[in-house]
């Protein structure tokens, strides 16, 4: 109800602000017996960990995970999973001068217009922190999309105006990791590197986008109405600070053409049915058909950036701010766990709530 | 938990199957109070049904909404609303021989693989038809949201590779209805009508554009984590049949850009807090800042064509399909009633959890 | 959240007051496949309808259910299974006068406190008409169980002061049905209509318990905290109108005893882990154990009387009320196949949760 | 859905096991702008913690509450509020014997059912120290109804065969806690006592019951069908460990009345609409009055006793089984902040969602 849980059967709920104790995940509904992979999770967590390379904010966090419960002799045991991490490398000082100051394109004003007053230490609870516990929770998600046979993959496809554009088929997904980019062609992510260090020199920032596949999705997962597989997966992804756009399968292209043209042939081929081309993205009528299913995911340029920029106090006054915080000056490196996060939460759900789809 | 309601306190469950005997809606958590004009109901509806124009399929159904309960004395009583729509021009038999036959980029394959089996009947509850009650909850949703303030209009953006560009701002939006294709750009609707017509006689079908616009948004609205504002309309776009996008404010094209470009500076106008671009679409952290809300959503091609097209049986043997159901040519004249109730819904649902936000 | 839906997986919401065009539920959660035994169902309805006996009420319902949607030949198909129930006997003239007087011990009063008015005609949402829609759906619910091997019964165990105290072991639940008052003992049936029969010829009413047994429950149904399987039993039950009470297994008499008299040891019988005493009532832990669940449901006596009651008006002016409307003077014998229906609602629940406890 | 939350928008979710590293409890939905009152919190940690007094468990916890997020200058924030309890004097060894052995009247056997397996140690999740978490969130939610001028208190009324029978509005409620076993009747209080004392020395344990009056209850709270406030209180009783029973306003003995001596007669007084008698306890047609709600909650004896008991182990064998962890001989005092957390619980959440109820 207050929008701080996901999921229905495998049902997440963060918690933490920035600049507080700690933050914090739950996962109620993971089901008993699953193995835990503790390394597993920490290695999504590193990835997405601030201070992780020169492309990244100078913040430097471990993000050690210390599990509270839900976990017995190496195994989920079915009970709520509970996961924190504690904030070491808070510099509250910093924002302090943004107490009263709303800062553009940020959450600022727009909690002091819902809550009345806010924690704005470092963005409090609206800061990508947040997500961090996301990352988490996403990891045991992926850990239990593994007996299910399922792949997640999501690399970074775009990079302000440099974008890679052979199809995902064409890449070799296993590099993803090899730049600090995460983009798996190698001369576009030099070029995106580039960009980013001058643009961090300039004290300004870059928009970019996500490309994620999930391969091997049985048939069968999505609810056909209102929680169709691909909607899920738009409500996950726009979740996601700084998301503006979403596109599946062959996305905005599709308005431009013809049914001739981008409806899927079935064929048999490998003992069950299959789809001959892939503009549906692998999901039907709401529901995975077995092929691929990928998308795209815009993030806009990070809002803080350290330029002048006019603004407002919280008394209506107005004022100019020059960001102190630290900070990406492109989210979307980073952002790749989180978007296999979302992803896995969206599918691990799914795949359970298929257990109940017929006698 | 099986997808068939949306919304957490404006609370939606349809249910009906094309060629059943009724759809239905219940809304459970509309307050008591509010004036019930079935009147305007009855408009939306009529903008939906199938068959109101030479650009739609010819199915005909009146649509005509039986309220079974929740109102009383004009007004409704705060318990489930429910309304019914009798489906009246069925015609099982053409879809007969599509019993054992997937139709490409339909969800028959999916069903069979999700439920064992499936109403084949028109598309059983796969179909489009599911969405008339939606677009009656949606009518309702836009009278508790007129309480607010809250304006929302919806137009047909592109149809193919027609598009209107002009930006929202610059269109006379009370004209959307003037023409057949819901494109409040004279010229341009001219040129759509002319592209579908002529699909229609080919026997194809077209995607398109739909953009949406909700004015005077009350500041606040939004939970700031898994249900930001944006999150929830992504959810509910993705969730109409056909759609595979969906982006919101500068959205694809913010992720080309620099933070310095897209920011949205405060400043104090009109007696509060503006922005002076609108980048971010009237929703900034999840939460609404008060400026216009918009967003595009794009449709898919409609599947059904009547061309020839390569399929399997639900044995697995290759067969060849030549649609004869009925359909429209191109999905989004209809759709502009679908994508506003959607709209209402969340913004409606949003509006009443604001409530809840602070002491 | 309006509190008009219940269950998780198999979620029923109802709709529709006691006066107005219909009455019906929608099922969401039901799995695809399951025979669809409508004369059944009937049946449940036909021993919960007014006009059935003489003891009952003199309302003249059919009540005969009609199937919107969700069935298709023959079984369910996974989506939203909707029934509907037309009111015919009504005579809304009876309760013109009460319109405006508080009827005392019913919801008049707290309905106009909650939503500002009400549907006064025969008590709107607020009458026990409403429990039709959970019989029908609980009824499906049965039909589910089936699967599970599950066997629900209920009977009149008191009616005022008239008590049947044979462990429900030592009775023939076969022979419910054989007294119009439900009680499976001749004798005590006897005395429990005469009763009865006294009281509403005294225009008095008489309160009463409820008895209900699920046998043959397989271990493991509920889940360990909150959504223990008695608390949602208990739930269930109070959420009838005009319960007062209920215990499960040795209940309030447990409160007085010492644990070496009411725990229940374990044996190893039948080829599996079997307790020697039940003290427990089936549920351990909030876990069935696969023993007999067994509970008592107290009952108040109906509120509506045909005697002179001391009320206010809603402007706070004292008056005398004298109840024109038709009642029971009795609840507890139509009430027994909804005791049966929120305890097949429960049980058919968690049965299709328990597929999700583990991997 | 996998049970571990209770509320739908005062909504709270626990977490941790008995000998785990940590309990815990995250409340969403708590409004922003409480004053949050810590003191007060601990102080109901200590009115439940063990060791606290001669009459309970010799295990020590000091329960010292580890506020992690959802405060920020003294008041709640509206972002989830989270609350950490380290587990301090953990014996595992007590129970490494029960790791396959099945305690009568435990959750061993069908948490084994229900999981394939399970953390034995001092009963895992199913242990009673998971309320410890509810009394922290539950102290939370009385702070919230202050607001209301909602009242809690919550009393031992019985102990085995010991009744305190005089009607709750002759006792002095502010004297509870002047007896360890928190009877506000000095002189059955200390029968009570002397009762456990003996009971603790015999290695037995004994029932009792407890019962709660919430007074200054605003009208209109609870919702009409399934979620009726004695509904959710009926749940909230029975998912508390030992509870069997429940009963609210004239509860069992109404059942044996007739309603010409239980309606309760309204009347205009002290400026509102009153009822004479309060046999209803404060609520009609699932929504409160405006009179006091109380209630009573049978809680049977203590399972762990120190007497030998027959069982099996998990391969079925039969064994004898003598308990060596520590426990309370009676579980009513340390249970009593248990309820009225509990209480407080619904009535939060019921308090809130008044708020959706009209427009």
């Amino acid at each position: 109800m207050a929008g701080n849980s996901f999921g229905e059967v495998f049902r997440v709920t963060t918690f933490g602000e920035s600049h507080g104790e700690a933050i914090g995940v739950v996962i109620d509904g993971c089901p008993a017996g699953l193995d835990f992979d503790l390394d597993f999770i920490q290695q999504q967590m590193d990835r997405r960990r601030p201070g992780q390379s020169a492309l990244t904010t100078d913040r430097n966090e471990a993000d050690q995970i210390e599990v509270l419960s839900g976990v017995f002799d190496g195994k989920t045991t079915g009970t709520p999973l509970a996961m924190l991490l504690r904030n070491a490398d808070q510099r509250s000082a910093d924002y302090e001068a943004m107490k009263s100051v709303y800062r553009p394109s940020h959450a600022d004003f727009t909690y002091d217009a819902r809550y009345g007053f806010r924690d704005y230490r470092g963005g409090g609870r609206s800061s990508a922190r947040e997500t961090a516990a996301r990352v988490a929770a996403g990891a045991v998600a992926q850990l239990l999309l593994r007996q299910a046979g399922v792949q997640i993959q999501a690399f970074v496809s775009a990079v302000g105006p440099i974008q890679l554009n052979k199809p995902y088929t064409e890449l070799d997904l296993t590099g993803i990791d090899d730049s600090l980019v995460r983009c798996p062609d190698a001369a576009t992510a030099t070029q995106m590197e580039a960009l980013i260090t001058q643009l961090k020199a300039e004290g300004d920032s870059v928009g970019g986008v996500i490309t994620a596949v999930a391969s091997k999705v049985p048939a069968g997962l999505g609810d056909p109405v209102f929680d169709k597989l691909e909607a899920d997966l738009a409500k996950a992804m726009l979740s996601i600070n700084a998301v503006k756009g979403f596109e599946i399968g062959s996305g905005f292209a599709a308005a431009a053409g013809r049914g001739s043209q981008f409806n899927d042939a079935f064929e048999q081929r490998e003992g069950r049915v299959r789809t001959q081309s892939n503009h549906s993205g692998g999901i039907q009528g709401g529901i995975s058909n077995g092929e691929d299913i990928y998308f795209r995911v815009a993030f806009k340029p990070v809002a803080t950036i350290s330029k002048n920029q006019q603004t407002v106090t919280n008394r209506g006054e107005a004022t100019e701010l020059q960001a102190k915080g630290r900070h990406d000056p492109c989210v979307v490196p980073r952002a790749v766990p989180i978007v296999a996060a979302m992803t896995a939460l969206v599918l691990a759900d799914h795949w359970l709530r298929l257990r109940l789809a017929k006698l």
